[in-house]
């Protein structure tokens, strides 16, 4: 119950997939009076949600190990306990996204064989839309976490998209194998390795392409693309606005072109990615855009609760063990 | 006189560029022959306009240093040699960038105190233009070679944008100062005390704002970024193309608004920023994009006669001296 919009956003939004999914049990987390005066009247939808009282609030700028140290009531916290102890099957939030990693990795536990955990999110490309990852939970990266992000992207891709033996390609600079550093060209052999179906490198101009399903990069190049593909669109969207404002005439003319560039903007909707996996978790924590609105945080929720009932946590770990097995065979 | 489009885009760029700037000077070098043929008649410039034979080419994929030892009488080579001896004041390429980058570093040598040179970039924001270094010259770049790259972009900034003290922005993940790797924390520091116009870190989504006027990152990040922004443009771009001639009337509609879509379009052209500095060698050498076509060219050969003109290079050597002279004092 937390992000820039607080319960205004979370609260109505979980009424909206509460109506709209009858297979969808909540529990939100946070002030019980602030929680219930914003449900209003629930009674359609009363029978699959439940409120849990949490007294605290980790704020946005709060360092983590602050956080999780002195917070041990906050929203965030109480929602990561309710999945360690089974209550619920996913925790997803808005709040402060270091908070949220050291504490779920501190609560839920990293899946045996995974150092840390990675930040998957989905991005549109021109034939559907494809996953990333690490979108900035790491600064640094090795090759061998690099090999974990792309078994982590492969399950996610497989089972809640449904795609069978997801196309997975490595970020690098150059599409040559003599190109790229030293990190990359040692996580390319690794991956390469495992079985998955492995591309080999990708360009950045590719990511939004489709030309495969996964895509792998270290968190600081991986953050680095989502930002700055945020800045070309605010970028673009200033230009033309400028453009179409400029007279009458062009103001009139974006009037006549205004439904068609919203079918255009709906399509690169950024509300309609919402929602980025923590990945590398025993549990599913789904982490929201602090700045979400109603219909982006519903994006979150059900990304979160399709990844509960795939199992995808469950499934990385089995995919991993696996690995290891495979790599102890090869070793003997 | 190589790159994807060959003499045949290179050739008209250079006429078009003597005869919009009659300070220019250009000396053509490749194929006599290819080159007569496609200069037509230029009695008009033919007082500005010298041929220097070179009989071979470099060959968009091969190898750098195979490039370098092998093909001595090639015009990238022979261009290189005729800065070097003083005959050329500048050199510009649409050619195989990494042997673009070795050759010029055998031939013009670094300027003392310099490890690696840097590719500088114009990007377009809002409220003008941004250069950003390195775009890809180097994968692995230390805390002291982003602080040589801040030097160099602040250098360029001043004397091709007429900029007094530009103001630099370093390249990282969260602008607080808890976030960023090692190597940009360190890198950081290191800006800062330069005594150059240091703003601090800047995110990759304000890149195109004009927050600053020079953006330094390492070549990995800096070339991701740059090479994201390429792909979200045609993404942006596919999906209106795709919405605009969905039916006969929003084709009606694209028709009436191609005026302002193209007035928006030029702002944003990669051809006018076209032409990037290899910066950091004892002269000056541009490269222009692969695929530019004959404007695209023509920008590139500007962008090079003013760095020619105000003596980029020689000022970043004495800017590169002045640090090293006032880390001496600072040290005794």
């Amino acid at each position: 119950m937390s992000g820039d919009g607080g319960a205004e956003v979370t609260v109505p939004a979980s009424l909206n997939v509460l109506r709209k999914d009858r297979d969808i049990q909540l529990l939100l987390v946070g002030g019980v009076e602030k929680i219930e005066q914003l449900l209003g009247n629930y009674s359609d939808v009363a029978d699959r949600l439940e409120i849990q009282a949490a007294s605290e609030i980790v704020e946005m700028d709060e360092p983590p190990a602050l956080a999780l140290k002195k917070k041990k009531d906050s929203s965030m916290r109480v929602a990561i306990d309710m999945v360690k102890a089974g209550r619920a099957q996913a925790a997803v939030s808005a709040g402060n996204t270091g908070a949220l990693m050291a504490t779920s990795r501190f609560v839920l536990k990293m899946i045996p064989g995974l150092d840390r955990p990675a930040i998957c999110g989905e991005l549109p490309t021109l034939s559907g839309h494809v996953r990333m990852l690490d979108l900035g939970a790491n600064v640094d990266s090795g090759p061998d976490m690099l090999r974990q992000f792309a078994i982590m992207g492969s399950v996610l891709a497989a089972e809640v998209d449904d795609i069978n033996e997801p196309s997975i390609g490595l970020l690098n600079i150059g599409a040559e194998d003599i190109k790229g550093s030293e990190v990359v060209k040692q996580a390319s052999s690794l991956i390469a390795a495992t079985g998955l179906n492995y591309k080999g490198y990708i360009e950045a101009d590719d990511i939004y392409s489709g030309r495969v399903d996964v895509i792998v990069a270290d968190g600081f190049s991986g953050n680095i693309s989502l930002k700055t593909s945020e800045g070309v669109v605010k970028f673009i969207m200033g230009v033309m606005r400028e453009e179409f404002s400029r007279n009458l005439i062009t103001r009139f003319v974006a009037l006549i072109a205004l439904p068609i560039m919203k079918a255009a903007g709906k399509r690169m909707d950024p509300r309609r990615y919402n929602g980025a996996s923590l990945l590398g978790l025993r549990g599913t924590v789904v982490k929201s855009h602090g700045g979400a609105d109603v219909m982006a945080f519903e994006y979150a929720i059900i990304e979160a609760a399709k990844e509960a009932k795939m199992s995808v946590s469950e499934r990385i770990s089995a995919a991993i063990e696996q690995q290891m097995e495979s790599v102890g065979e090869n070793s003997t």
